[in-house]
């Protein structure tokens, strides 16, 4: 703590303030309020109260320099002693790093949980043989003699020929420069790493000797709100390290609707790009900072990632994604350098990006499909639904798929919501009440709750619905929520975690408001579902299995799901929740050949329709705004349930 | 003229001297005469009496700024007028731009002469029909459609397929990028710059609308001493421009041996580099500047030079060519974009380089193939010579090549002699002893004579030798030269023009010294080709045809070069002189892809000796130091031409 005695402010002067967990910094004039700030840095920040100090929502910690702030209502003293103050009550005398609670738990810890679980594996397309398009190479050249005197690269492409079977060899040009040095510094031996196009082979790296150094390739999920960054040693294809952080263009916008409206001037899409070159740089920076591992050894990167963040990444025009006809610049993605993007790797590195099927279907379905067994399977139907900020699903089979995308927002991983938060440390991730009001919880990590996540968000829903403490209509019924029972300035709330077992020693509440959040996203997906089979003429029923995934956190109750109504009533065998799909996808095409071709013959062949232009889809999703759904005959499960309920 | 009146000089005082045409500026210390400036700047400069001011041959032309100079005995009064001055004997005191008269005439006019002449069209392997790898399309792409809604990219791809036939289209990144935007600035109307590598096409660029600007191309023949550029319209393949100039290397060394010494360090190495860019680029402004074309507009260019000369031209280390066991870093050279390069035109340019066959025999030779019929020829044997400052040899036809190469020097170009000078304005291309003494010559250009070029030497020296005043043995008769001879500070020598008539005022006179240089080059080029034959078990009668190119000029005297024993005494007729072979078959590779494929076959074909290390070759170079050679049988035409004049 930092706390400084009562000060004249001088005006007009400017201090650095820099917001962890999105490393923004900003110059701010001296005087400002840290909520300010925030709102100037379009970082998100709840504050219910309007700054008057009551709410507590705007919480923040400061992590250096020095500042003033006092114990209040809002602000326990076990908080303040651990730098915590409210935004809206607090000065910026000096320049200040401080970090916004809501979002630093996601650590590298706990998104290792993310790749695919040993379990799922059997379901998956995707091959594990280990064939990337990057190896290491140990070669002896034999030097040059008057019986043998090609040139260094003809020396060099026969002895590949003949001992790999490297028929077409070409070279980068820089490694041409160095290569007559080379090859003479010790007898000819040297190491090459080659990279393997669609036609031929490239050494796009030289070194004299044996070179132990191992080389490095990146798979990154690129999502609106959250990066995933793996660290995978080509030798032998494990990941080895994994990094995951927010999307440093959350300050230009949440959705991908506002990130293209951002990018309207061209400086601003340039603004972008570089936002997300930075966030994807840093993680890289993160998952080899403790190994002994230089950004030049990593050679190759694989990207999964929705239409806007490919267009964003690749710092190309992303308007025409949201103007009718909904048109994306391109779908499979031509190769890039990775010098090209200034991204943190090898410069010579070559860049993989996930083939993208439409304006609001991109990467992440098309490499997330080979976590699903829709790319091998011949008869079975499987539907695929990937729910992040946007929501887009696949139904098919080997020989035909059908997609569509909708706007879930970002109630499911935790965004729209007061309390809500990513599944990280101190989030509760599931949720039940037991006789009557009592409450149970688990929160992911040794933690009092901070938050509630997707996960846990779902079974509170579902319980609150299933036990009449919330209308099919989203209403919270004061009468038999009783002491659970808040209102407050940010509205008609249900205490769900008292202040005694809070994290910010204050009440954990879920709003009116933040159900309606909740109802619109699961609307969107289940309407989304619906539409797609109603065009395909089929039910739920002709479904054979269903594969989630998404960023709700690992123990999504699928059963509370259903009761909801975001997942149809069907036989619960059939549900697999199978992770981070995108992020996954993206590795395995680094590991093999492939997949790759898996993942580009599955984006020629997939229908894409635009929701967006579906005459049916707005009545879809009114209806849908009810707990279950306006027609409770869907959810036969549910209704009998309630039933029950009623006559108990 | 600028004279200026005795001013004391300041000492320590630099100042900036330019020597045209090399470009090459320097800051020199005040007080330095120019010839000492000319030596620092390691430009070649004839001074035969040591700084006296007698022999007259440091003469250069003061273009801009103040001198101090007097008449002499060599240096006439209408020279002085006209800004001419001894370098030796001139200080200098100011800021200069000096021209160096004998290499200053090497202008455009001279060098569009080089091309190949219809005559000669038929002789060649290359083909004229026109299909250049880049091409300019127009075309409109169908705007997006609620039906139609593939990405821009896709819907260019399918529209060329449709219209061109182009199955696998790919797009450089920075097309990417403004694709979207230009799609749709003029209804989907836009222009395509296409180019064609091995599999597939690529967009390289894109304009809204239709473009009217032609595109262009550059065919350049990189020699050691001169370069020419042509500039071709590649909507009709016409070449529409050429410009030619002296290679900026030469103050680093006169031969390819003195620049792979000269480039022992990486930095120098890079120096080299980056001369020769300058010149082509300087170059490629010439050809340009007259006409409405932006460098920009140029998206090809095709390169043909020596095997050290591509190795520069790329920074590629050249030290090994000339270390046992002689071996180039590459034969056929990796693709290669211009911004790797920095060569001034479109930064996403694709470069052609013509490949390399060994250490001496390269690019030149391979494209100049192309303007022989040996790539075609089934049965008939040919004999292709190249003499530059290397000269370069193939023997063989479309099924078998044998191919070597000798060190020339550059005495057919005009270096390594008095007086000599380039085919170029004011050079005398052909000499004839009429009536005993008297001489007869033709001038290139309307201009009194400067020098005299490589035909002009190959007449004066069969004419010397065949009326006995040069012996065999290169040795002038002092008895029958009679009012010829002279002696002074250079030696002995012959007197060619008078005073009266010369562009100097003074005799030119071809010395002793002179004449053992031109021996030693047409012994260097007999014996290459007697050697390659003798290893082949074939003598002279067996081959067909005998294509002779290079920089002598184009009036050499077949019947002459015999005399002097450097091309073989047969049929007359056998011999065709066929111009820069090197600059058209750049320039043919630019115009076809089949152009293309037929060198990069021929590379692949060709037996490469190695003369360095043949036992034989020091005994047949020694052999043929005499006129025409030792063994007088070889040449029984030279035989009986002496003995008739022996009679009379």
């Amino acid at each position: 703590m930092n706390l400084l005695a009562d000060t004249p402010l001088t005006k007009n002067e400017y201090k650095k303030v820099t917001f962890l967990p999105f490393n923004v910094t900003l110059k701010i004039c001296a005087g400002t309020s840290i909520l300010d700030a925030i709102k100037d840095a379009n970082l998100p920040v709840a504050a219910s109260c309007g700054g008057k100090g009551t709410c507590g929502h705007c919480i923040v910690q400061i992590l250096k320099g020095k500042y003033k702030a006092n114990v209040s209502a809002a602000l326990s003293e076990s908080l303040f002693k651990k730098g915590y103050v409210l935004a809206c009550k607090t000065g910026i005398i000096d320049d200040l790093v401080i970090s916004l609670p809501k979002f630093q738990q996601l650590s590298i810890k706990t998104v290792i949980d993310i790749g695919i679980s040993e379990k799922n594996k059997k379901y998956i397309s995707g091959v594990h043989d280990f064939a990337p398009r990057i190896r290491k190479v140990e070669i002896k050249i034999p030097l040059p003699t008057l019986e043998n005197n090609y040139s260094d690269l003809k020396r060099l492409q026969q002895k590949l020929s003949n001992e790999f079977d490297i028929k077409t060899l070409d070279c980068d040009y820089h490694v041409l420069k160095s290569l007559p040095d080379i090859l003479r510094k010790n007898d000819g031996q040297i190491t090459l790493i080659l990279f393997k196009s669609d036609k031929s082979w490239n050494i796009i790296d030289i070194f004299p000797g044996k070179r132990k150094k191992k080389i490095y390739g990146i798979a990154c999920d690129i999502g609106t709100t959250t990066l995933v960054v793996g660290l995978v040693d080509l030798e032998d294809g494990k990941l080895i390290n994994t990094a995951s952080g927010f999307n440093q263009q959350i300050k230009c916008g949440e959705d991908v609707i506002s990130r293209i409206n951002y990018a309207e001037k061209p400086e601003r899409l340039l603004e972008l790009n570089k936002l997300l070159i930075k966030t994807i740089n840093d993680l890289i920076e993160k998952a080899i900072e403790s190994l002994d591992i230089s950004y030049t050894d990593i050679y190759v990167a694989s990207f999964s990632g929705n239409t806007t963040m490919i267009h964003l990444f690749m710092n190309v025009e992303p308007r025409y994604i949201r103007e009718e006809p909904y048109v994306p610049a391109m779908n499979k993605v031509p190769f890039i350098l990775s010098g090209n993007l200034g991204l943190g790797i090898n410069n010579a590195g070559r860049i993989h990006i996930a083939p993208l099927v439409g304006s609001y279907v991109g990467g992440d379905i098309t490499s997330g499909l080979l976590c699903t067994p829709i790319l091998t399977s011949k008869e079975k139907i499987s539907l695929f639904i990937d729910i992040g900020t946007n929501g887009e699903l696949v139904i098919g089979n080997k020989d035909w798929m059908v997609t569509c995308a909708c706007s879930a927002g970002t109630a499911f991983e935790g965004g729209q919501i007061k309390f809500g938060m990513p599944a990280a440390a101190g989030a509760i991730e599931s949720f039940k009440f037991t006789n009557g009001l009592n409450i149970k919880y688990n929160v992911i990590g040794e933690s009092r709750p901070k938050g509630i996540c997707g996960s846990g968000l779902i079974d509170f829903l579902a319980e609150s619905f299933i036990h009449g403490y919330v209308e099919r209509n989203g209403v919270i019924n004061k009468n038999t929520v009783k002491d659970k029972y808040v209102q407050d300035e940010t509205g008609k709330g249900i205490i769900i975690v008292n202040t005694k077992d809070c994290f910010w020693d204050r009440d954990l509440v879920i709003y009116e408001n933040d159900i309606a959040n909740l109802i619109r996203s699961k609307a969107a997906i289940y309407s989304a579902c619906s539409l797609l089979l109603k065009n395909l003429g089929i039910t739920f029923d002709n479904i054979d299995s269903f594969y989630i995934a998404g960023g709700f956190g690992k123990n999504i109750n699928i059963e509370n799901a259903i009761k909801i109504g975001l997942f149809p009533d069907v036989e619960r065998g059939k549900y697999h929740y199978i992770g981070n799909t995108s992020f996954y996808g993206a590795y395995l095409i680094l590991m093999s050949d492939k997949n790759k071709n898996m993942v580009d013959m599955a984006s020629e062949k997939m229908t894409y329709i635009e929701l967006n232009i579906e005459p049916g889809y707005m009545n879809e999703y009114s209806a849908s705004l009810f707990l279950p759904h306006t027609n409770m005959k869907l959810f036969p499960s549910v209704e009998n349930l309630l039933k029950q309920k009623q006559k108990l």
